[in-house]
């Protein structure tokens, strides 16, 4: 089944005017999404791609072009495309560049939704070399103090290849919790956590649907004396080198994912914004020195003990790098929801259905 | 009064045998804490330096040593020397490589407590670059589900320049509450929040003395609904980039900030390590753009509405560039207990009391 998925998403995204490359890469991020358990970021989007395509805000023919560069640093104009195939793209350069002087750091411009960042920084992990990726995105999280969405869930990924264990990913909303866990306890009607979001007013609320009356998330931290001006001080960290670095949109300028909501009409840059990284390992020792310690480091925080028995400390990339064995073999659960929106897709573009 | 601390915290550490370049680099370390408002990193910690060169665990006179090197990366050996006077040789170094290539990334092994990351990733700022520090540090946090103390609250840093305002500073333990606030709560007499510590069996307390009693931190988050795993996530980046990579202790295996505590006798690295980095803002897009863009991102946070009319939007660096004008000017508030510490310092050397 994720062949077949695989291939309805590339004749999708062919569909939408894309090149066979730009397809086929585009249907392999939404992919690992899926087989890494990420289930919000994976096809479940390829309705929200294609409205904003269809209200002119993807261009499936981008001219990808470097704007500016020294040799271990570029800025990338992605040319309104789909950040599924602009991240890579700057994820190359940032690693050609590493090849040559030790590290290469990209920041990317006038771009879109790039997926899950873990994609790309395991780009980066499988030339051995340690990865890092964030973008900004839409705003939906207020800083502390503040009762106004200023900032995306704007994400930030690390990732180190190990040895004998899959490699360490930490790929994290710098918010308390990620969009895609509130959806889905919008689609069960439970409530959520105090902390995760306030209302309007700014008093914490479990009510998962209060975004649509003027509510926000909460930075990681939740409140001041919990540190939620550390998840602020992260998030604002992710919109200044993806965007004020870059010449995006930061803050409340970023342009909504959703088609429904038009962008702001005074932008401060083109687009969204990401930033991605890529560092050699020997550049600062030997590969198997380094694997061999992480390791070291995984099978010592492994075997920590825990509060309770039926507990484990889980390892940053862990639970995805299982799930994508057990779904590339028994295949990828989607919810009827889910298929209904594909198929209708498929309608829309007279393909087979799934 | 900060002229005549800065004089006293040299000669302490020219005392202690420190060269003196050494010696007035590490006082400048230590003021710039005290000057920003973060007197837990400031002249108070002098006595905890002082006797574990009294212990000789570390080194004033090191030998600092560039191990292994690509044009952008660096591994350093501190040689057992002060944090204060390594990683100021490490950010050098990146920022000498960011001159020429860009950016630049130095890893340091055999090292010692560092101060205020905020100290080393400014020194990059005055070169219109964005600076980046962190360390590992003595363990004191437990990973989400966990009671074992395995990580340092191992701090993070970035830093922008900006402006017309002061740098954009994010400089945070990446634990949910810093182990000076812990300390101000000891020494009131004061409970701390739910959600800073776990007592030795895994259960919240807002006992601040908890960790004597085989407590430990909670990270970031502070519990797994609301995020623990992304505050250990970013402590475990923290951890591998500081030491993984450089060949520093990681973990538990860190050597104690306290004399009173001897190191593991199974090292698998030397010393504690640090991670620091320099990125060319115009290796990105002309300086004056990135600037101006960020004092416009600063100014419209600094106007967000706030929930209560008594609170504002806090930006990261702004209070201690404030506390840096105040205390230049009125001088270094001392409790008592830190100006006893002080002079019983000086009385060992034979040096003039405070």
């Amino acid at each position: 089944m994720p062949a077949r998925l695989r291939a309805f998403a590339n004749d999708i995204f062919l569909s939408m005017g894309c090149g066979d490359k730009h397809a086929s890469l585009a249907a392999d991020v939404l992919l690992s999404a899926d087989l890494r358990g990420i289930d919000s970021h994976g096809v479940a989007r390829l309705k929200g791609y294609v409205r904003l395509w269809e209200n002119n805000r993807i261009n499936t023919r981008p001219h990808l072009a470097i704007v500016h560069e020294t040799p271990t640093t570029a800025t990338v104009d992605g040319d309104a495309g789909l950040g599924l195939v602009v991240a890579p793209f700057a994820m190359e350069l940032a690693i050609t560049k590493a090849k040559q002087y030790g590290s290469g750091w990209v920041a990317v411009r006038n771009s879109n939704h790039f997926g899950i960042a873990g994609y790309h920084a395991l780009m980066a992990v499988r030339q051995n070399m340690i990865g890092f990726a964030m973008t900004n995105a839409s705003p939906l999280v207020s800083p502390t103090f503040s009762n106004e969405r200023l900032l995306g869930t704007n994400p930030i990924c690390y990732a180190f290849p190990a040895g004998k264990y899959p490699p360490v990913v930490v790929d994290m909303a710098t918010s308390a919790a990620a969009n895609g866990k509130l959806e889905i306890a919008q689609r069960l009607g439970k409530q959520v956590p105090e902390g995760w979001i306030q209302d309007a007013a700014g008093r914490f609320t479990t009510d998962p649907h209060a975004l649509k009356s003027g509510g926000s998330l909460l930075p990681l931290g939740s409140d001041y004396g919990h540190g939620s001006h550390k998840g602020f001080g992260l998030s604002a960290t992710v919109d200044i080198l993806s965007a004020v670095l870059s010449g995006a949109n930061y803050g409340p300028w970023v342009p909504p994912f959703v088609a429904f909501l038009d962008p702001p009409d005074d932008p401060v840059g083109l687009g969204i914004g990401h930033f991605v990284g890529a560092m050699r390992v020997d550049g600062f020792r030997p590969v198997d020195e380094f694997k061999s310690h992480l390791d070291n480091w995984i099978t010592r925080f492994k075997s920590a003990s825990t509060v309770s028995p039926h507990q484990k400390v889980i390892i940053p990339g862990e639970p995805e790098a299982e799930a994508e064995i057990e779904r590339n073999k028994n295949g990828i659960p989607l919810i009827g929801a889910v298929v209904d929106d594909l198929n209708t897709l498929a309608e829309k573009f007279s393909l087979k259905k799934l």
